[in-house]
């Protein structure tokens, strides 16, 4: 073609191409965009189901089936909560969330770079205000509603496995109301709306009313939720194990902690295999999009973070399994391959590398991961042998511990050209701040870092009153006899659950 | 674009855009669309490892490895018997069945509306009659015939959770092959195909040989299967069950039933999770399409189906649990929270919705969900204690008591403007009729009370003599000893299945 | 359109062709396809669940622990392996592997045709050699990367079934870095590479060195791997079984086998339901497009091969659990319907039709599959009882008997259409081999065979003395005392797997 006369003049074929555009880039492109995170929202709620089988093998025989009702209700009234509040709180602002870098949202954004949109309020920088139990959602933003709901639900089933064995479950159904319907979608729109303080998806239109367009230059980096989703469950778990107290046994009387272990393995690497599998619908999903017209570039950021949550969740398998036979063979003389570790290791690897998965490299990714499960092994020891808390699932080391590690990661490796990629330039076209081992400042890091004191902050500061409150109604834990017989026999029939 | 003064004359536009449709439109959007359904059928495919983790937990552990070699041979003689003539019943029309409102179809059939088109006959609007065995069945309509095929597999699948712990394995092998080679097509046929009597897909050149173009005016508002799949396995449950009698001890000398309970909890919702992932195809799956060139709307319609279904299992969750609770607590003055009450109340939640999930607002699906718990706890316990039927898995109060109930929802909740995404309009361009209580008439409700009957009818017509003919034979049901003992150790082999 | 005179020229015409071409097709329909088949390499990386739950339950409880760690690190020691050199060993080419018929190779390789590509050596037939650890490997090519290390993991992760129950952890570990790093990338370089001297997809360019274009005038005809995947494995399980010794206890003083039972027949079965599930994105994945701008027919490929699949598992099911079923009848008098049996029938049927499914009609993919059942029951009790070897899992039989299998049936059955659907025609298009059964010549009989004999040949004689100096310095095979004890309470930690 190129070797021949073009006979089309510049005017006809930029005409032609606008017609391209508006038969396959309005309608197509936004179809299998749309389409390509809701089917990844499909495997990010299976995670529903990995979460229930990990829990139902760790704990005791005699809880399997409270737990596995507390992880089937989390997908329950997590729906419910979401509808009525929590999608409203985390994406309700006037400006609604499209494609990043998107196929509506620019051209609106910059046409209009600067002026404060119709209906914008400081507030908005803090939470969303509409589209509560859907109203006035345009079907045009139902794959973000769906999308964002399993997210919603993943965070909040976190916490099931920190207050197993032991928690009242009219309890939990409370909480799980009050952490999707509140917490955890305040987060999201810090991090991840148009409007958020914290959020590089800003743009001037959108934080015309605050002083500063990203914070610290940058906003937080955060691809697939460390924050917004580990942490809060890994803070809240925090708040909820402390609270609720340590199982009858855990400890004995010096203070040491007794071995409780679970009851099958089997079920435990199950849920763990059906995690890594969903994290793929977590992981890439997040990049809401895998082709955008006028971004040739876009179209390998979901790729790259596939290959990435493979490389973090292998390197930190491999790392945790080695660790902790080390830490074994050191103090006790003997070599164990331990498997429930080398589960939790894969998770550990999992969760580091869902904040930083869309900027870094894959020889970043291993470092990532495999550090991950060195953060994971350590918290979980000062967890249990110096804080002295019983979390029978460690969800707070793998959660709260490595979603730590993960945001610092985004901060240290995130590469210049995928940054690029995911989130566009600053809007003078210059690039924006990328990790410092990369040879970038520490404007990432900044905001990172404040992303992790202000989940610790507003997670703790609502969340541990509420336990307290529950367990001063006496609301929030079974009697000393319920827990001995098990919850499953007083509370839940007659069916065992193997 | 807009502000400049185009250069390509209107009819050079028109030209543009037909080169552009002729590209993309009819390889591109057909082939995303194609694999989209297949991808689809995957996950539909994916619920008979749910239905057999569901069966294997919610039996004793003597007979699980038969009820999992059932569930197996389901995928299995489904899958011959599709091919040879099932296939051809449901789906071997002179129009082949193209995507809704589809691509090639309306230009076809448009084209000759009214006209009767060539090979069609009366008998086309009762039973197909072409492709056996895939002959002559074009490649283009391979995505249909695999879709398809894994929706006849997982209504074939229901029963073997009605006949568990009893029934003789080769009558389950005959009965497979009956409702896989013509009972369920038939239905299938009428429901769904371009020229089912019942069928809302039908035309004016489908449906020249017949007095009436739509049944009632609007033919039967199925989405995903209420009752081509759900009620003929629910009501093919009913009598097999019924023929086959309890389980030795199910009920006392009194008459009583007397609990006997599953053995393994963890597997049974396992299960559960498995089947409410995998109905992320089956429901989403059946929109067949999710973008459509000339159809802005339509690409909305897999994605408000996928956000329907996850309302309606949780709705259906929540009730089911509160319900069976307030039940115990009154009748026994207990509060126990049921896990496998609640895993049913997730699919009796998930079947009712399967039905209007295509047509109905979020707030609907709730109130659907929430009374389908609420008629699968009332069917369930009519079963038990009046009929003193025994049905192991409660198939039949979730698949056909809840079958029942989605196809009157959807004459009460079909909402206009979603009849018109899915079917289109008339063929004078007004509006498809919707439900009575969106304001619209009760032509809907007619022709699904209608499509009820005919299931009841047709499968108890065929079902009931062909399972007492296997009892009359002595081949339906196993010895009193063998039961006793377990169908496991003397018809499967050593191996335990715990 | 047609009726209209049109207002384009014939030029201009071609030139929006070729802007909508630029717009969409190097674009959208590249991202789709990518897509496509990163998302089918989630669904193989599942069968890493369904091969850990396969093995767990087809193990003794002391053991479980043990396998499901070998299987979850097939997965991250496969990754490692394949970042540092298995995907430079297998892809390294100088012309990058693109779409089958693709989108940018074609262009390139044909308009240099017959000249030898800058870089090319004669090496370049046998091995790969650039892209160590992703080094140079441009991000357009990570969706390759990524579906090709789920296959290499799969292809490992069948040796862990045939040395289930007494191989040394630490051994496994050496082992699988070993496959995954140079035994399998060489083969799949062979079969599936630009350049490999058995491939297909070779072309005057790449084949510039060598004195032939495809061997045998048709190269290897391998659609998804029966020799590269399931060959490989299976011949690796044939030397380590062999190698290692049977189970103590599974053969007595006079040489017969012992029956040792797995523990847990649903884990099993659930095992086989999930590979099943993850074939459909090991076969249909496999096409690796499923819309190529310029080729109406390849868009069907993918569907074919799901239907293929499908069927080609339903015939190896039934068909294994009749025969043997007819052989316990003849041999012991009693009628037993096997269900573990079945299960691997289903892998056989899979397996089977793993290598021609995307060249075969449906009806020879039942022929396939039904054989394949076949010559796994045979190869079974052959390894069994004439050659004594021990293979807990049957991966001999499964993988290397029905491989064998797989690729003679593609001599045979494979259709002419379908080839040409596949590779397209020869340089001068005319049109390839295809089945002798179809009425082709024995060219990919002749070419498969020699893949048959050169994947033993290179497997063995690299495999064989491996194992053998592991089992010299003492660090293949547990002790007798731990082989009695199990080797979880050992090795593996105190937590029970039932």
């Amino acid at each position: 073609m190129a070797d021949v006369a073009p006979v089309l003049t510049e005017a006809m074929a930029a005409e032609v191409n606008a017609l391209i555009e508006a038969n396959v880039g309005t309608t197509l492109v936004a179809d299998v965009n749309n389409y390509f995170t809701v089917f990844s929202g499909y495997l990010v709620f299976f995670m529903q189901a990995g979460f229930a089988m990990l829990c139902a093998g760790s704990v005791r025989s005699k809880n399997a089936k409270n737990i596995i009702l507390l992880n089937i209700l989390d997908a329950c009234f997590g729906c419910c909560a979401w509808y009525l509040t929590g999608f409203a709180f985390a994406f309700g602002d006037p400006v609604p969330f499209e494609h990043c870098g998107g196929l509506e949202g620019p051209a609106l954004l910059e046409c209009e770079a600067g002026d404060p949109i119709p209906g914008l309020s400081a507030s908005q920088a803090f939470i969303g205000n509409r589209f509560f139990a859907q109203s006035n959602l345009p079907r045009s933003s139902f794959w973000l509603w769906f999308f964002q709901f399993t997210f919603a639900a993943t965070g909040a089933t976190i916490v099931s496995g920190a207050v197993a064995e032991r928690c009242k479950f009219e309890a939990y159904m409370l909480y799980e109301l009050m952490i999707v319907m509140f917490v955890y979608p305040v987060v999201a729109h810090w991090m991840w709306s148009t409007c958020g303080w914290l959020s590089p998806w800003r743009s001037e239109a959108t934080a015309a009313k605050q002083s500063y367009l990203y914070f610290a230059g940058s906003g937080v980096y955060d691809f697939a939720g460390d924050a917004a989703v580990h942490m809060v469950g890994g803070v809240a778990s925090l708040a909820a194990a402390w609270v609720l107290g340590p199982r009858i046994g855990r400890f004995d009387a010096a203070g040491n902690p007794v071995d409780m272990p679970g009851h099958n393995a089997s079920l435990t690497l199950l849920g763990v295999f059906l995690l890594w599998f969903g994290w793929y619908g977590f992981n890439p999903g997040s990049a809401v999009a895998f082709s955008l017209t006028g971004s040739e570039n876009y179209s390998k950021v979901a790729i790259a973070v596939a290959i990435n949550t493979t490389v973090g969740a292998a390197a930190g398998t491999i790392c945790t399994l080695f660790i902790a036979m080390a830490y074994q063979y050191f103090t006790l003389g003997v070599v164990v391959w331990d498997l429930i570790i080398a589960g939790n290791g894969a998770l550990a690897g999992l969760v580091s590398i869902t904040g930083p998965c869309g900027f870094v490299n894959t020889w970043a990714a291993f470092i990532i991961g495999g550090i991950g499960g060195f953060v994971y092994f350590v918290a979980s020891k000062v967890n249990l042998n110096v804080l002295k808390i019983d979390d029978p699932l460690d969800a707070i080391a793998v959660h709260a511990g490595c979603g730590v590690w993960g945001l610092l990661a985004g901060g240290a490796f995130s590469a210049p050209g995928m940054v690029t990629d995911v989130y566009g330039t600053m809007p003078d076209g210059s690039q924006r701040p990328y990790g410092f081992i990369m040879g970038g400042n520490g404007s990432v890091l900044a905001a990172n870092s404040m992303a992790i004191l202000v989940v610790f902050g507003w997670t703790l500061a609502i969340m541990t009153p509420f336990f307290i409150l529950l367990k001063k109604v006496g609301l929030f834990r079974v009697s000393p006899e319920v827990e001995a017989q098990g919850l499953d026999v007083s509370h839940h029939g007659e069916f065992s659950a193997l």
